[in-house]
């Protein structure tokens, strides 16, 4: 057989089908499975978003190729919503609307960083961020994220980490896996580093409208005068709106960004599915308080998650977020694999073992909480009490 | 600011909205806007099509996180049609969906050829390709194809053209842009050649639905031994479908390839579109017949621009195939771009200047005539007899 480019061919398989496998071989012994693995919204997309996307799958206007950039309308209604978001002046031309966030890193990433040069990321890390990268031939260098300072990274670890051939750092925030939300204060510190460094600051906020309180400002970097020098912010409408089968996402960034990024969207896959892009149009204010509710549910489910863990006297919350937990598991040197494995097929619990994020993870698991409704939830301490690994 | 990526920064600007641009330019002086530019089939898609679109996209079963390798429904659909096409015997695991056929090429590029490895293509090429490469780091080399030879590629030449760091060969039949159709015996020869030096054969089949004959089987590579360890097969549902905003295309490969590309594909954007596979899946059977008679459409399309051409003495059809015609303009030394600008400003006849498939065709335009009916292709024949360079 022909040969395969290594970059790819040393990545391992995606997680999150192996680790729906090990669910797959649970008996069922202890009640139904509860999926903690995919980071997926466990109720489903309201009635008035089926109807929009119906309408506009279903009409002719959406059938052709459509700009780049993605669909005036949806640039321009998220432009909007942004700067509500943000106390911003955002507007459609600084908006570019991907095929879902993962996309939207893709996008980013190669526009400001080439094979061989370094991106920097926080770590544990997104995993698909650490692949992509990787197959791109872009190298990576992590600060770490120490669980005693929230998993949060501290302003002397990423300076020292900035070396000459570092591009851009990435961060999630709220993050994926730990859940930890960085402060404004942090980010604005980190944005000035950056742009004093002259490196991009890539910000992925997927989880930014499941915030704790209402009305949350995730931060004000999009105040700052000369924002569009350094910083890109990438979202997910995968969650907020219970559609990811419909892959959207949008980047926020300064035009010059955006003028860089419709080439490669263009070769990526020249535009956006276009009819989903016209429902979110107009889903994006319809369904304001709707997602609202959404943010509040979410809310009960770390509480009720939080209730379980003081229950537990060996598993420890390290980290609870927007969308998840960083659980330090009780098997001390055991492996964070072997772990999430015997905990899907003995106890029926499927998550992401810590390994994932990073080799020096081994200790943790992700809960991806907001997957199970409160009283599934509950159903957690019984299971966990009586976990042994075999 | 901080600085981009220079692979990225060096492309051109995306093609087809700057020739867009023109024809927005153009008075209406000469009659409304003849739109041979982008690739898009000038009819509407097929009712029934829309009606699916419009059932899955409302239906709560899409709205998930679907299997990254595509819908199964859509993956068995796909490989009994194309074991049908072809005469073999291709089965779901063969195929991987994706959202559309330029990030089907992007995923097969990058499954096989990394940052400083070759891919060699023909020239003319189709631009994506070109600007894909680029931006991912790969080197480019080219077979030039020669109008006398109905701009195909010869054995020689490719062979001449393999060097160590070639990994793979990307071509394109029906060709964009030229039009040309490759004989089936000199694919099969090109795949003995790609097998021999074991590098891969990409062959980008988006317009194989619109062969001059009924039933015409393309060629019959996969009926051969072992056809996994070299070829690599991508196609569009675009054209075909008339559903290009949909974003929807196919791979068909050994499964080894497919494992190395679902890799990418997570890191890409996860899954394709899940509604609108769903919808294909059914489309599939359904629109057989309708397929067929836009086939016959496309040939009487093809037939009204040789009439034309037929009437002009200085303008030259140096080929016409399955969806382009590439056209030699009488205006020698000028350039492809100016020529094209003009035409479209004063002429109303927006196409695509040769330059942008490679430097050396100056000479030529390329129609994508299956965008206008038959009686729209007939007024060509006045504006391009009336059309004098300024
Ligand atoms: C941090 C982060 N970024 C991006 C994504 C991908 O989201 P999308 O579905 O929009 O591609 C996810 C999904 O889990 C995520 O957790
Ligand atoms: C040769 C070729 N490949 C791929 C594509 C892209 O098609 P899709 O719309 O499926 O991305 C086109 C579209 O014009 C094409 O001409």
């Amino acid at each position: 057989m022909s040969a395969f480019n290594p970059l790819v061919e040393k990545l391992s398989p995606p997680p999150v089908p192996s680790v729906a496998a090990w669910g797959r071989a649970y008996d069922g012994s202890k009640g139904p499975l509860i999926d903690l693995s995919q980071a997926v919204p466990g109720y489903p997309a309201h009635p008035d978003m089926l109807r929009l996307l119906g309408e506009t799958a279903s009409s002719k206007a959406f059938t052709g190729y459509g700009p780049i950039e993605g669909e005036t309308e949806l640039r321009t209604a998220y432009a909007d919503h942004f700067s509500g978001v943000y106390g911003a002046a955002i507007e459609a031309k600084n908006i570019q609307i991907t095929s879902g966030c993962n996309q939207a890193f893709v996008c980013a990433a190669m526009a400001v960083a080439g094979p061989g040069s370094t991106v920097l990321m926080t770590e544990p890390f997104y995993f698909n961020h650490e692949t992509t990268l990787a197959m791109m031939g872009v190298k990576t260098a992590f600060v770490p994220c120490a669980a005693e300072n929230g998993f949060l990274p501290d302003l002397v670890g990423i300076e020292a980490a900035i070396t000459g051939d570092v591009k851009a750092l990435a961060l999630v925030s709220p993050n994926n896996p730990t859940g930890a939300i960085y402060p404004p204060s942090l980010l604005e510190a980190i944005f000035k580093l950056c742009r004093e460094k002259g490196i991009w600051l890539i910000l992925d906020e997927t989880y930014r409208d499941f915030l704790p309180n209402a009305g949350q400002l995730p931060h004000g970097l999009f105040a700052l005068a000369g924002w569009e020098e350094t910083l890109i912010s990438l979202y997910s409408f995968s969650k907020s709106f219970c559609i990811p089968g419909h892959r959207l996402g949008a980047i926020t960034a300064g035009e010059a960004v955006i003028t860089q990024i419709a080439k490669i969207m263009d070769n990526l896959q020249i535009c956006a599915p276009r009819s989903a892009q016209g429902a979110v149009a107009k889903a994006l204010p319809l369904l304001a308080d709707w997602r609202e509710e959404n943010r509040q549910e979410i809310g009960r489910r770390a509480d009720a998650l939080k209730a379980v863990m003081r229950g537990l006297n060996d598993w420890k919350l390290d980290a609870i977020g927007a969308y998840f937990a960083f659980v330090r598991h009780p098997f001390g040197n055991k492996g964070s694999a072997e772990v999430a494995e015997q905990l899907a097929k003995q106890a029926g619990i499927t998550c992401i073992p810590g390994v994932y994020f990073g080799d020096s993870q081994q200790h943790y698991l992700r809960f991806a909480f907001a997957n199970a409704d409160v009283a599934t939830i509950a159903l957690l301490e019984e299971r966990l009490k009586n976990f042994s690994l075999s």
